[in-house]
């Protein structure tokens, strides 16, 4: 362990070392969820509150799998039937879980930066599991464990990035943490949704799909938001589809062991076609089982015996 | 055990054998729920998820309190705070939660064969919890649990389902499983709501409830749902009630120790008069505890120590 | 213990001997949320059942924590989810539930009166967690908790409890409990929102916050609810704040070691600034944490081994 880790708010905090630990901490919970018995008595006595003020299926049912497979317990917030609705401030509605000692709060919010204030603000530690447009650590993380899994290591590969670039906050993540890891990455979408400047991150900006993916080991494809039809940022589906969605034309142009992820939930025919999908280079499945495991590698390390700091202790 | 039993989508899957084992398997079950320590070690390290489609207080809580009894790890998913409003389809939100390993999967849908569909696709065990106006396996199993506490058996009986016989999947279910267990099956309802042919179920149809309760053991009553007076397939819930409504009146023309069961939720004063709810005739809410045993059971006949085939293991 | 404790309907019937063994029982479980491993085997094998009809993060949230550091199974129902929404009546949903024989049921509902309602009407124990306008007790109970902490007593103390008395259940229980326990209470508020008459519970009334603040050693803070302003009983939020808001200034007014508290969610700079929720005056942090201590003590006292009557079983 190099420093302590108290929080995971967004790569930018994660350095490479720490990211090899995490997914190595991994490897060793992933079994877990495969044995008849899918539970271990790590976290008992622990408390993780999954404080979600966006709607998700995949991550908060992934993170309170993770929970109750450590043996934590575990308690779901959501907006509509929280007291936010009346008006609370994220300030008082944290500092009023935290009076109550959770280990670990896990938040999700439309507001990029908020996991961060609440973690400057409170005991307990945070997972940033999605902030507004920001980032989406845990996201990178599982896909950084199901590439290494799928190519034997997590270093050196080329990495195409296809999509909302700019609206993405999993493809900032997954671009901050393949460049610390030391791989080559490349963005590409239609103008309208690319950022003003990603050189910063490091990361090669194309134009065309079929340029950016010539030769990648990995092609990551990002969900469109329907809603960015509205803000006249899209042409149409059918035009996202025709210039940037990924067909099984595309696969002869990665690499011949490359390839495919897609964070989910999916859509399908739009940005990715449902033979690439469902075909033998697709990794989408695994990226969820992966999920469990790096959370539970997650939650171990941050609140489990493994945590590199006391924590939440009055 | 005759066949592996690795789902229950409906009860015309389901022999007589099987079913009979079902019930037999509850009443162990049974007394679980009555002691001061309401819980056993059977399903620990298991995990059951409820995926509900459809809102429903007393089947989710059966089923959830079903699992937690068992020791089980249980997540509720429902609609409302799913990536199903995002458009996710049925399949890939399922497949995604396969990845996540589940054990068993409790799903409630719209769509009649929602259930069958996933579990072709899918390695989990699935529990059908209702589809559409398809079937309600559980439903069944637990009113023929219920009628065999209270008559001593659960063959050779006359039963009469009354009500929108047309839309509902607990008079299919029941209806099946009845007259697979060798007992004469009565229906009626008024003439739009009956279904165009019910005779390959080997019912016998009527068109005034006074015949059809004649001597018969058990009255079943179904629910009317009140979005079918929009439709025009009712003339009004008072007509109704005059017509098709259970009074104590009515209680004369049954057997002497003929019972009354309702699946909840009851339309008070329309299908059942109030006296005939609460009163000495009444198993409404046998029905209720029935259903946490007969769903414990099943919970641990498809992926307990009693699983007739080796279970969701990648 | 004095005589059987079967419910916590309101402090209405609960003497003062009750309640201080309520604060000292949770003197010994608020220790337990501070430790490495926040939970206890008490109530293993428990149902406790939250049945919300109105939202609530800080309230559900308490007391699912409380039974779960109980190790209890607690199972969550709202209206939202629930078949509330097909019309079901409370009656039905309560007999309901009974048959799944839980041991306890937290009930929050609009209507005043509807837990003693639930309590009259099924066999397990009743803790009311909000009913109208009518109680609040375990507020109450948590109230007096924290004070106890603060103040070394909670007898012989002066007490305001400021705005719109008429339709706070907090103010009632609070006023109820803190009269039987000996103290001196005020209570001040807008013309338009004091009760008729509220002498009967021997308490002192005011129209000028500064005359009810004066020398005492705790002032008690209510939300101002905003539909309130709708029906014209409140002139507008600022209006309010300017009469009867606290602000730092007032802090002179009261005894020198006076505190503030406050039941959530607040609305800073209406009925509460800044500077006094966050100021060294404030307690109302520890308010949310003797929340979790005095729920965890009733449901060992209601339903563990502490329980005064035999619980629940059939």
């Amino acid at each position: 362990m190099t420093t302590p880790f108290h929080h995971l708010l967004g790569i930018e905090d994660v350095d490479a070392d720490r990211a090899v630990e995490v997914l190595d901490k991994a490897e060793a919970f992933f079994e877990v969820s495969r044995r008849p018995v899918r539970k271990v008595p790590t976290l008992r006595g622990k408390t993780v509150i999954n404080l979600f003020y966006e709607a998700s299926t995949r991550t908060r049912t992934s993170f309170e799998l993770a929970g109750k497979r450590l043996s934590a317990d575990v308690v779901n917030m959501s907006v509509s039937t929280s007291s936010v609705t009346k008006g609370e401030s994220l300030y008082d509605t944290c500092k009023t879980l935290e009076a109550m000692q959770p280990d670990l709060v896990v938040i999700r919010h439309p507001a990029s930066g908020a996991p961060h204030y609440v973690a400057s603000k409170c005991r307990f530690s945070v997972i940033n599991a999605g902030d507004g447009t920001h980032e989406h650590p845990t996201q990178a993380l599982l896909d950084a464990f199901t590439i290494r899994r799928a190519k034997g290591r997590i270093t050196g590969l080329k990495v195409a990035i296809c999509g909302d670039i700019n609206h993405s906050r999993v493809a900032r993540s997954n671009a901050l943490l393949l460049r610390k890891l030391g791989n080559e990455v490349r963005v590409v979408g239609p103008r309208t949704l690319m950022p003003p400047d990603f050189s910063f991150y490091g990361v090669i900006e194309h134009t065309r799909l079929e340029e950016a993916i010539e030769g990648v080991d990995v092609v990551m494809l990002l969900r469109i938001q329907r809603e960015r039809l509205e803000g006249a940022l899209l042409p149409s589906m059918r035009e996202y589809a025709r210039t940037f969605g990924l067909g099984p034309k595309h696969l002869d142009l990665i690499a011949p062991d490359g390839i495919v992820m897609h964070p989910g939930p999916m859509n399908r025919g739009v940005e990715i076609h449902p033979d690439v999908a469902d075909g033998s280079r697709s990794v989408i499945l695994d990226q969820v089982e992966s999920g469990v495991a790096v959370r539970m590698a997650l939650l171990y390390m941050l609140v489990g015996e493994g945590a590199g700091a006391p924590v939440a202790e009055a």
